[in-house]
């Protein structure tokens, strides 16, 4: 199924030919990819549900959102054929999720929540994918940066503006600023020396926790225009 | 013009050097790939008169309309440079029509129903190459089942998302899912041993077939919600 | 840091192995570079600061105002790792001017004209650089001048998309228009024989005048609905 020598995409989930199925040796990898990708699928498939589209609509934004990201960074790292090109399961697991969703999107709708969760999961997880992707392209630290927050974010907001809804980067709830967050931590402990695995880590903890309290506590970054309203009202903050 | 010995990317339509005229051996599909890139571009203009832009933005739309769909797959599977830079007159065909088009759009108005039923015949077209591009890259079927898809809609999507109107992934008239079936049908002829060119023929005539239908009886995929409203109703489906 | 012996992407600014700051030899250019990619990221920022975004945001958006248009120009070309994987300072400063932005967009609102001015140099000069890149991968005149249209319009264009603004392409004012004919202007010279030096700053002036004469005089190109209304008025013209 290799089509060249390229680079592989999830470097430290999938090694040399060994298909979806046989990656025994890293399982939590395995499964964190696996889930992370069913994860994103699914919210592409839930928004397709509340624009009302038909079955292949569901396929199709489940696809754009899972992988998305990963098509962006390996465009333009110049990886190609793209990771899904290279290893088609990613892209059947979206088809497949797209459609399952269209059966049973009215079920998950209590369960927003949980799903909130787990997508949390999924961008802590690609963060740390993209970032060691960007790093071993030897592109400087802005690109690895460029890449982690790209990696996790890039098909939310393809899926977003093919739905024509408002953006990710239109609204300020800490999203895009927790894989920042997660991706600035695994440069700064990759360059005080720790390996792959720490780094991976640590940037997966910092991601999903930022993520996390944001979704546990409403928090958000303040927007242009409250930082104007404050510094105009009477607190001296300028 | 050959740039480098990057794969064709009308595979049966042009070979080796010969140029975009001299293609005298194939000249159905010459005209066929030729046909499409002029109605996808007329597509393309069509709505930058509807939305009242200037000339640039009608050869600007035409263009993304006419070659958007290869491009996409083209940076997907790494044939780069992009099919129209090595054959640079699709996008003199597109450009070309782009102009043409803001001095006729009015006259093409009376003739919506027409240029609909020659769209029809462009997507099946390209909906056969993506899917043989697809396939020639030896990606496996879920891959190639996409770049046919995509070969055919996904200019249409990107000229409506650059015009700020609904995508087509949004509405539910029977476009995207035609080209799923034509690729479908290609795929599966193919898997049974038929060569590229019955393969290809079986699916021009079901892309064209489903979508000449739903132009006919103006059908539509149920959506999402037709879909909820239904199975809470009496009829015991659900 | 130079990744793969692809082509230069700013191929009279940077030579070699040469750094941001070691490019004495063509301080003109390298000041007009980097002024360009100053002015397209305060522009994005400053589109972040209307739609009232957090300082991530801010940062994303003067990105892809600031390197869009060269990113789509090489990944359709194939010039792949991108321009700024390649060369990360247009990242760096991209990041940097966004961050600064969310500090300063305030003071900034005075000065829109100024900024329309200097962007009017950015456009004039990124149509130079793209024109002669689409040159130099010899792909034909078309190419050459959809690419140097692209390479300055192209990050715009996304911007506004992200935000949720109508598009560079809907807007009739003439500013796509000024880099074509910037982009033929350098054509044209290079045809007639001219040198780089002599065909860019033919091509810079026409791109600055015609978009200076369009913000001085407020020109725009006839929108289709004025043609089609003025068509069917009094003046006998059709």
């Amino acid at each position: 199924m290799a089509l060249s020598p390229t680079p592989t995409v999830f470097p430290f989930v999938s090694r040399g030919e060994r298909g979806f199925l046989e990656r025994g040796m890293d399982p939590v990898l395995t499964w964190l990819d696996t889930f992370g990708l069913i994860v994103f699928a699914v919210s592409g498939g839930l928004v397709a549900a509340r624009k009302g589209m038909d079955i292949v609509g569901f396929a199709l934004m489940a696809t754009v959102t899972g992988i998305g990201g990963g098509t962006f960074r390996d465009m333009v790292l110049g990886m190609t054929p793209v990771f899904w090109v290279r290893e088609p399961h990613y892209l059947v697991v979206c088809l497949a999720v797209g459609i399952l969703t269209w059966f049973v999107a009215h079920r998950l709708d209590s369960r927003q929540r949980a799903l909130l969760w787990a997508d949390a999961i999924g961008i802590a997880f690609f963060t740390v994918v993209g970032t060691q992707v960007g790093l071993r392209a030897e592109a400087g630290i802005s690109v690895a940066l460029l890449m982690g927050v790209m990696t996790a974010c890039f098909g939310g907001i393809v899926r977003d503006l093919l739905a024509g809804e408002p953006s990710l980067i239109l609204q300020r709830e800490i999203y895009i600023t927790a894989c920042v967050a997660g991706a600035c931590a695994y440069l700064l402990f990759d360059a005080m020396g720790a390996g792959e695995g720490v780094s991976g880590v640590v940037s997966f903890c910092v991601t999903f926790l930022v993520r996390g309290a944001a979704l546990a506590f409403g928090l958000s970054l303040p927007g242009y225009r409250d930082k104007i309203d404050r510094s105009q009202g009477g607190t001296g903050k300028g």
